[in-house]
């Protein structure tokens, strides 16, 4: 059988991960970014930006459930989330579990990547025709610099932090979130492996502290992100996102009240973490 | 700069795993696999037995605190505790860790591991040399059938549950290992990764049902083992290993009392695992 494979490129994971490929089934360019659909055995269809994979559809449950769900779920009637990135759908889908919501914005710079989602990955885009869904392509740090309302919940879904999604990265930008967000409100932003960048996880966390009164990490097991042990930092203003409120919203397929209660890391850790210099635990 | 790569072969996993090498320091044979050392720039000196990464100096403890601990921290004074596979001495090194260990039952049947350790991996092997460590170089199911005293932890820490380790996960192993073991053991076997082989993890729960009345599975995040997202078997006749009766033993770098308690799969989660045909969560 032809050896077909995809090499993905990853510049900071000290493992090269490589794929079998089936099928191409795209293959496109947005002024952002390149873009590319393939089919792989296991995983089904891939979502492949500028080399690296991004979802796929047998595993993009854990990530965009654990992205959305345990901010929603540590408050009690979350009614406005903004989405910044996330052009796919993904993490809007699990919004709208949420019964309390009234209204999502979809921040994403590059409207290629909703297009695609539409055509290639309608289990992921399936939220995005909801008629609470306010799409506003364009750059999500002016987006929350021109917002003249609250929200409830931020959630950030980009790109890897290099490149053009750097600018969500900011102390400035944190600043802005937590300006927009209610006082209970809680912000949440990737913030990449335990395994491969742990001083990059520290700078994340030392930076919202800088904004928020509260910062904290939990992770989530996601096998197509080199490093795998994937990190999300939150944000508020005194919310204890650690403390789930109410009963898990369902369908889901990973999160559930005890991951919520089991996916923060332990104080023992985060202290090593936050160790200025350390590079693992 | 001269591109050398090692190509992890795991037939098993739908990604494949690729690493800089930057110096070959040993390739050897013994009568059971093929040897492998080599340094690579991010995870050290990486140990590869028939072309699988067993671990690297780098992020070993993870797997090795993970597979000791957390059955040794479910009873207050483990004394007799039997490694089957782990001739490399880092399960042994974390069980020693516990006070009131008197003997520990180290049962590689590849006396090669142990020399390999020895001589590249002296941070893995440093418990080896302790007087209570008593090696038996032989086949593990052999050893626990012939052994005619008690133990209060198994632990196996044998290579995939593939070729000449098969003989480690068959229902025959594990009533024997019941038999060794005190009313308040436990034994804990590697059981692969949930988001590789989630078949293979329901078959060992329910081989391991089938031999003890409580059976149970945690995990363990671990950056250098396909999937990652590592399982823990566990089989007892009534200790509940989900929780922890004493401190946590000093000094560990993963396992602590929080990761304990957040270790198990919970039981949502773990109901889904055991459907009949289910491939994934």
């Amino acid at each position: 059988m032809a050896e077909i494979k995809l090499f993905e490129k990853d510049p900071y994971a000290p493992i090269r991960y490589v794929y079998e490929v089936d099928q191409v089934l795209y293959r496109g360019r947005s002024p952002y970014q390149e873009f590319a659909v393939v089919t792989n055995p296991f995983f089904g269809r891939m979502l492949i930006l500028d080399g690296v994979v991004q979802f796929t559809e047998r595993d993009e449950f854990y990530y965009h459930e654990m992205l959305a769900h345990p901010a929603l779920h540590a408050m009690q009637a979350p009614r406005t989330v903004i989405v910044i990135g996330g052009g796919d759908g993904g993490v809007v889908r699990e919004v709208l579990k949420h019964p309390t919501i009234e209204k999502v914005y979809l921040v994403d710079i590059d409207e290629e990547v909703t297009h695609v989602a539409r055509e290639y990955f309608p289990t992921v885009s399936s939220g995005l025709s909801d008629p609470r869904v306010v799409e506003r392509p364009m750059d999500g740090a002016i987006f929350l610099k021109e917002f003249e309302g609250k929200a409830d919940v931020i959630l950030v879904d980009s790109t890897d932090i290099v490149g053009f999604a750097k600018s969500l990265f900011t102390e400035d930008f944190f600043r802005q979130a937590r300006r927009v967000l209610e006082a209970h409100g809680v912000f949440v932003t990737l913030s990449e492996s335990l395994h491969f960048h742990l001083p990059l996880v520290r700078e994340v966390q030392n930076r919202l502290r800088a904004a928020f009164p509260v910062a904290d990490l939990y992770t989530a097991p996601i096998a197509t992100y080199p490093g795998n042990w994937w990190c999300f930092a939150v944000g508020s203003q005194g919310t204890d996102c650690r403390v789930p409120v109410r009963d898990a919203v369902t369908p889901t397929r990973y999160y559930c009240t005890d991951i919520h209660r089991s996916c923060f890391i332990p104080r023992f850790l985060y202290d090593r973490i936050m160790e200025e210099g350390r590079e693992s635990l």
